[in-house]
């Protein structure tokens, strides 16, 4: 019996999933709920389209829900309401509110006797996995997290939002010099501006002031006043030339010292380069879809995260088998 | 109250253990013990031993015993012997022959009602949980382990054995070259010639014959025949000078495809740098400890291996806490 996964919500993460799940022979895709009229979606690979207002009807006969939409709106009510009904699965990426979204989740999860496994993707997701390990390991030491080169799509809507602005890009990049110093195990102090440069491209509209704009960009608080920040002038066509791709990355290192007096150093690395955050991202999800209905079956109820998820969950081979050949 | 540690086994691996436990603050060391007689052995930081004859008085003292001793003739005795009577866990790291060993301590743990972890610390350990997430996350791709520059013990001992040797030290080395490839994601077919050069640093004895020497060790078979082999001929002064740390670490890197028709090319890569090998494997013991007698507590009983120990269990910190501050 294949695990069946039902998609809800059809953007590029719903997108990179129904890929994903080819690629795992135990699975199949039960079908995609969206809130738009199912006849006017249209995907990838033709499977079926059902309004997400009628997901209630399919109760039973899916074994997980991938739930692809928004951190911001969608998954903070999706995922508790879905819960109740079905076991689920998010992406929910918001490190300060995660906390009250678990508590959430895990109510309702409880009540249908189902499990929820939130905040899984690559971060939050492999690289909290990773500090985790890493700071167990080396309990005295000092971890850092980088991100990039890779596009973010808060900051380059942020940008969008500048009167003048047709379309803009901001890809986030680690400070190469930062990160040596770390891998040196230098354990450097660094402030955010020290570790990660903003370079954004911007379309204009014709006539638009491009100094004022450039300007806006610098000094805008939270997103980019703390950055050295890299403004580039481009033509829309070179934009869909160049920057169409969502690609990124990131690293997240520890180093950490052992022996009687600490006189040994160790470096823990831990990196990931994508050309496609999304199906990075999906990719992730549907190995934890596994995890989840396997737990679900040995009798696991609530909300989880990454950190509760045992690494043999994931895997399609037996544990004989991995044992055999893995370990 | 805190966890009890007992060190079995008192070399490297012991000392380190010993030193890791002081750096975690839920854990206390109970003794070391040890074939040799007691009074002979002074530890580093004066923490009693025993002889391992008397260890059955001990039972239900000790909340998990790390057994520090080697693959090749201890731990497949002591671990299955010890399972029988105490929480353990060791560093077994044969890969031919895991299964056999997790059968012997899976029955003995399972007959005293305890927990076993086998196979800890980095390869097999965190290297091999990072082969089992990045397959389960890419499973179209190919993945690669590189080992180095590190001393491998077995070989440095390899060519002690050659006639007209006081010492030696081999250290294994990645070719630059290969991992570059798989870096960029080439995906490359690689012999074992391809991946690892064999340099080793050899004491002679006066008047040997240098290069007799020299060429069994570059034709010794399974050790140094299929590789290429650089031998130089040192002082015992310059071996004590510079030859005297246990520096290892590696990299585990896969390289897959996603997209529709795997148009998106994704790197995963985990990577240790290590100036003590026994220090940081003993650090990843004593994390898997707190695991074991916390697994243990939840019912947990029999052979387990770092697969099926989900991060939750190697941190101090609460469950909350790590959503708040990790996730």
């Amino acid at each position: 019996m294949k695990i069946k996964i039902g998609i809800v919500g059809y953007g590029n993460l719903g997108r990179g999933v129904e890929c994903a799940v080819r690629q795992n022979s135990d699975m199949e895709l039960y079908g995609v709920f969206s809130r738009r009229n199912p006849d006017s979606v249209e995907t990838l690979t033709g499977v079926k389209v059902y309004s997400l207002d009628d997901i209630l009807d399919h109760k039973g006969k899916i074994d997980v829900l991938i739930i692809c939409g928004g951190s911001a709106t969608d998954l903070p009510v999706q995922t508790p309401a879905l819960a109740e009904h079905f076991n689920v699965i998010d992406s929910f990426d918001t490190h300060a509110k995660i906390s009250q979204h678990f508590d959430n989740v895990d109510k309702m999860a409880k009540l249908g006797n189902n499990i929820a496994l939130i905040s899984v993707g690559w971060d939050p997701g492999m690289f909290s996995i990773n500090r985790l390990y890493a700071q167990a390991i080396l309990p005295e030491g000092k971890d850092y997290t980088f991100w990039g080169k890779g596009v973010s799509q808060g900051h380059s809507d942020a940008i969008r939002r500048i009167e003048g602005v047709l379309d803009a890009r901001q890809y986030t990049i680690p400070v190469a010099d930062a990160v040596d110093r770390v891998r040196k195990g230098e354990n450097p102090q660094l402030s955010v501006r020290d570790k990660h440069i903003r370079e954004c491209f911007v379309v204009a509209k014709e006539g638009a002031d491009l100094s004022r704009i450039e300007n806006e960009i610098k000094t805008m608080p939270n997103y980019f006043a703390d950055y050295d920040t890299i403004v580039h002038f481009i033509s829309m066509e070179e934009m869909q030339r160049d920057h169409s791709g969502i690609p990124h990355g990131g690293v997240v290192i520890r180093s950490g010292k052992t022996g009687l007096n600490g006189e040994n150093n160790h470096i823990i690395e831990y990196s990931l380069k994508l050309d496609s955050n999304p199906e990075f991202t999906s990719s992730v999800l549907v190995a934890y879809a596994r995890a989840a209905v396997r737990m679900n079956k040995d009798g696991i109820r609530g909300c989880k995260t990454v950190f509760d998820v045992a690494p043999a969950y994931l895997s399609l081979q037996s544990a004989e088998d991995l044992r055999a050949h893995i370990l």
